[in-house]
Order: C-alpha cells, then structure tokens, then sequence
C-alpha cells in the first residue's frame, strides 16, 4: 500500500487522517450499537444525537447567533443557487449579484429565471483577476438580496471585507472558504456551503440562514427548496445525508482541537503566504490574482508554457504532491490549501516550486 | 464492542456486512492512490473510474436498455416529487397520480404547484390497506404520465403488476424495491428510488430516465432538476454524491455475487413469507395490508395493544432484533427485509414472533 499523499484537488479535498481514521474503526459497528452511521434510521435516537452533536459544534465553532439557523441540506452549491431567488426574491422581484467568477456567474444566471437581476459587479472583462472595491459596487437599494461568492475556487481570489449593503439582506456563497476564517453571521441573511472542501465529503451543504428570513418562498417553490420547511423540519423533512452529517461532526471535532475557526485562521494564511512567497520570487511563475484579492484558499499560478504546466504537474504528482493542475477555464496550476491540508504538504509543494524554478529557468 | 444486529429499519438501513467490510479497508487509502474515496477530486480519472463502474454494474444487474439513461441525483424521492411535473408536465399540463400511501400523496400534492393533477386512485378512506386493481384506476389519456409508488414502507402494500396506462408514459417511485424483483425497464418513462433502502447510504437517488422523455422542462425549472441537464452531464453538472456512488458500486458487486436482480427475487419472497406465515398462524397478530398487496419488503403488524406491541419491539430489541417500530402513521410493528437483511435475521425475528405469541397469548 501507497502512502498517504497530499491532495491538492479543489473539492472534494483533503479530510484530516484523524477524521478518516475514526471513522474507518466505527464503520462496522458505531459505538456499540452494532451498526454503522450508513444502516441508522435517521429517526432514531443514536442518529438524532449524532446530528444533535454536529449542528451543535457547528454553532458553536462558527458562533452562529441565535437568530439564524443552521440547515443541512442536499445538492450543493449550485441547488443553493435556486433556493437562494425561490425563498428570498418576492421581497421586490428584484436581486443585485456580484460576479466575481465562474460559480457566482452562474448563480446570477439562474436567478434571472424567477426575477429581474442586476449586476453589481461583473468581472468577466477583465478575467476575473480580482475582487472589486466597495465603492465599485453598483447597489440597488430596492433588491431583495445581494449576492457574492466569498472564495472563488477557479480564479483563486477571495473577498478581504464584508460588502456594506445597507438594508439589503447580505446572501453569499461561502462553499470554498467556510471555516477558515471567522465570521460575523450577524450580518448575512444567508450563507450556504457545499461541505465538500473545508468540512466533509461531498454530498451536504450547509445553510445558516437568519429566521425571519424564511416564509416567503415563491409559490412554485419545490418542497425541498423551502427553507421554511427545512427549518421546521430540523432538516428531516426527508431522509438527510446521513453519512456526510457524522463526517461533518468528526471534522468539527478536530476543528475544535486546532482552536476552533479562529486556530485556523492563524495557519491558514501563513500556509498560503508560504506558496505565494515561493510564487512570487521566482522567474519561472506568474500568479493568476491580483495581489490584494489572492485567495488563501486556492492559490492560482502558471509558467506560461503548457508544456512546462504539464511538466509540473506530473513532476509533483511523482513526489506524492497530486492534483495540482488548474481548472480548464484558468489552465496552469491550482493548489487548493484548505484546513484539512497539513502545514507540511504547504511545506513540501513550496521546496518543489522553489526546485522547479531552478531546474527548469 | 457487541455483535452486530439485525436491523429491520425502514431505510436509512442494513448494507451487506462484506460492503462495509470492504469500505472499512480502504476509507484510508483507496487501491494505492493515496487518499480516501471521500477525498477524491469527483473529475479525476480515479473517481471516473468508480462511477463509471457503479452505473454500469446498476444498468447490467437492473437490464437497463439502451433506450433510458441511469442518473445519480441528490434530494431523495421527495426531490423527485417535483422534478417529475417540472421535467414532464408540459405535454399537456395535466398528469395521473395513485395515491396508495403517504408518499405517493405527498407527490401527488407537490405536482399541483405545477399541473393539473388528478387521482386516478386514492386509497386514504380505506386507510391503504391495498392496491387497486388495473380495473380501477381512473386513467386519462391525455395525463402527461401517471405516476405510482411500487411499494408503500409504512402501510407495507406493493403493487404486484405493472400498470397498463396505454400511450401515457409511466412513472415510478421505486424507492423501497428496486434491485428486489425483475423489473421490464422498456414499460417505463422514469424510474426513479431513494438509495437508502436497498442500495446505498442515504445521499443518492437513482434515476431512470428514457432519454425521449428529457428536454421538456418548464421554464422555471431549477438547474439541478432538470433532467436534461443530468443526461447531458452524465450526472455531474456538480459535485456528485461520490461516496454514495461508490457505496453503491459495492453493493451491486455484491448483488452480482448473489445471482443478481433474479437472484435477491427468489429469496425475497421466501424470507417475507417465513413472516407473513408466522404472523398468519399466530392468535396474537393481525396484519395490516390484504393479501394480494402485501409487500415482501415491509411486513406490517400489530397485537392491537399499544404496550403489547411496546413490550414485542423492546423484548425484540434485546436479542439483536432492533428498529421493529412501525411508523407513526400506523403504529404497530413494522419488519424491513430488503435485500442486505440475511436469511437468518428473518428466521430470528420469526422464532421471536412465535415465541413472543406462546408468552402473551
């Protein structure tokens, strides 16, 4: 058998060995109640406390306020993407959206199929090389919701400050940089994170929406996009995603342990700082984003040659170091650093960047 | 750490010992890559592979002809409950539903947000302790397609032929039967099952889809409904339920090594029938569905005493017989036998029940 090595993919990523360990030794038998989390009833005692004990670290480590409510759900990001005009656009018929790349591009798209949408900002001219100043944001103090992508995995740029909306409910998609970064939830009307980078497998995404949010959904609103009903339902309308909730529980376990959001927010930045030092100061690379919308998350680079791209990738993939090739609407190299990436697999991409630049200059 | 037990959950529910055996040896490193299934970029080769195989094991075991597509959704049955007006509806705006149970009426009533529905069969007055015959159904030729459940969990009926509906095209939710008996694919226009039962972890719905049936939806249609969009992606326009699916491809290979669909149709009967018999003979139970209708995946009992039937579920319960409960819409008892449920885990729960009929008679 291989050794484990560090994995470098977008999302699905990385989960903490830790987590994977715990669960590989209770997968045929969790604590002694001669099953595994995948056979439980998800009416039944022993996985109503295993839900309980999740949402209850999530709370906790994101210090979501009791005005809001955390939802799991299914479908990910782009489900949210209907959910988001469904529940929220009768307030005015109208919504604002900021694109800032590919993901947020398509939640706006989508939008426009329940209400008239404006583009707060739109940065497809320019590549979507960075994330616009608040005084760039084109607001329409009549929207129902204004809407931005916190992170954006492809371009690797990333929100440095919460945008000032006035009235307007703040909705964002904060599927790639959740959990990395503290939060003050008391200013979103809703966030949503598909759980597949920084948090769990793939497969749940979770909702923190502020209560008096919810119950106005648009009559054609599917069942399951209701987050009224959600709410009501403590998530269980219907059978929920059970394995990926115990997951996501393991995960905010070893998240405490690391202290919490805010222990990570301390390393995450000095392992991306330790890519972009290397990145910078080389002859070799060239960085996708802009220096002060870089992404602590994705870092985005390239050498300008396809073949040397290439040649990099599979080179790096030889020394354990895998998934690094860029998202075909980018090209180059994507390193995706999220939480479950050790300090080390930073450590170790950085000397073979550093190699790279002198081998191949 | 105890045994591991029966249990006769309705769904989330038992997977083969050997699937889990097998998830357990490799959730840390899978086959030399280096990483976990739940880590696996869902676009690298090494997750193609696993889907690839999972659906091609569901469309060689379920005799899937070329003519109909096998997706992998999220949201459960409950998701699909609106998918089906949304993608089909607009052929004529009116559809048939058969209301045997609470789920096919929950479907039935999420399909007036967007059509004209009627009820060709309501079973609610007669507290669905049957299936109506083909004589009965009440079938518009103009409905945009009928729709059924094969196989009602809580009331333990399950429909014993295929409907005859002449040119308007059939669907079903097959949720708590599909792979448990042989199914004539080319009848239907949209199959559709939660995996939770007789597959998989909960997270995936499988669907099946004849492909002439997709590219219809209405305009307000979300993304992630949209049929179309599915088949055009092969499932994965996002990020996939990847550890659902391989879950999945794990229970097929084991199906395959029980002599397949025909295979799990032959014991099937015969387990649910070691009940039904036992249940039939005994002066303490009575069962709740007719005879004709009876479900070989949910038997459906009670004593007609509340404690009687508290004290059968808790005694039961303590020799490795667990989540006999029957839902709170029928009280009573309810046995799940699907297809990972052994022979022996029958034949236990029948000595129970004559043993228990001896006791408190």
């Amino acid at each position: 058998m291989t050794e484990r090595v560090f994995n470098f993919a977008a999302g699905p990523s990385m989960l903490p060995e830790e987590v994977l360990q715990r669960a590989g030794s209770e997968i045929m038998n969790y604590q002694g109640t001669g099953m595994s989390v995948m056979e439980m009833s998800h009416r039944s005692p022993m996985f109503q406390k295993i839900f309980d004990h999740t949402k209850q670290q999530f709370i906790e480590l994101m210090h979501v306020p009791d005005t809001h409510e955390v939802l799991f759900m299914q479908g990910g990001g782009s489900t949210q993407f209907s959910c988001v005009p469904l529940n929220f656009i009768s307030a005015s018929g109208k919504a604002d959206y900021a694109v800032t790349g590919n993901f947020s591009g398509i939640a706006a798209k989508e939008a426009k199929k329940y209400g008239s949408i404006h583009l707060s900002y739109d940065g497809t001219q320019e590549g979507f090389t960075r994330i616009p100043s608040q005084k760039e944001l084109q607001l329409d103090p009549e929207a129902s919701y204004f809407h931005y992508c916190a992170n954006n995995t492809i371009y690797g740029t990333e929100w440095q400050y919460v945008p000032d909306t006035g009235n307007v409910p703040l909705v964002c998609d904060m599927s790639s940089d959740i959990t990395s970064r503290t939060v003050d939830i008391s200013r979103y009307a809703l966030i949503y994170a598909g759980a597949q980078k920084n948090m769990a497998p793939a497969g749940v995404t979770v909702v923190i929406i502020r209560k008096d949010m919810a119950g106005h959904p648009l009559p054609i609103t599917p069942l399951m996009m209701n987050y009224e009903t959600m709410i009501k339902k403590d998530s269980m309308y219907n059978t929920p995603p059970c394995w990926q909730i115990y997951m996501l529980g393991l995960t905010m376990d070893w998240l405490a342990e690391q202290g919490g959001v805010e222990g990570m927010e301390k390393k995450k930045h000095a392992k991306a700082q330790l890519l972009y030092d290397a990145l910078e100061n080389s002859t070799l690379f060239r960085l996708h984003a802009d220096r002060d919308s870089r992404s602590d998350m994705n870092v985005t680079f390239r050498t300008g040659s396809d073949e040397l791209d290439q040649k990099f990738v599979a080179e790096a993939a030889a020394q354990g170091l895998v998934s690094l090739k860029g998202h075909r609407l980018t090209g180059g190299m994507r390193a995706s650093i999220y939480n479950a990436m050790p300090m080390e697999g930073a450590e170790k991409l950085r000397e073979f960047i550093l190699q790279f630049d002198k081998e191949n200059r």
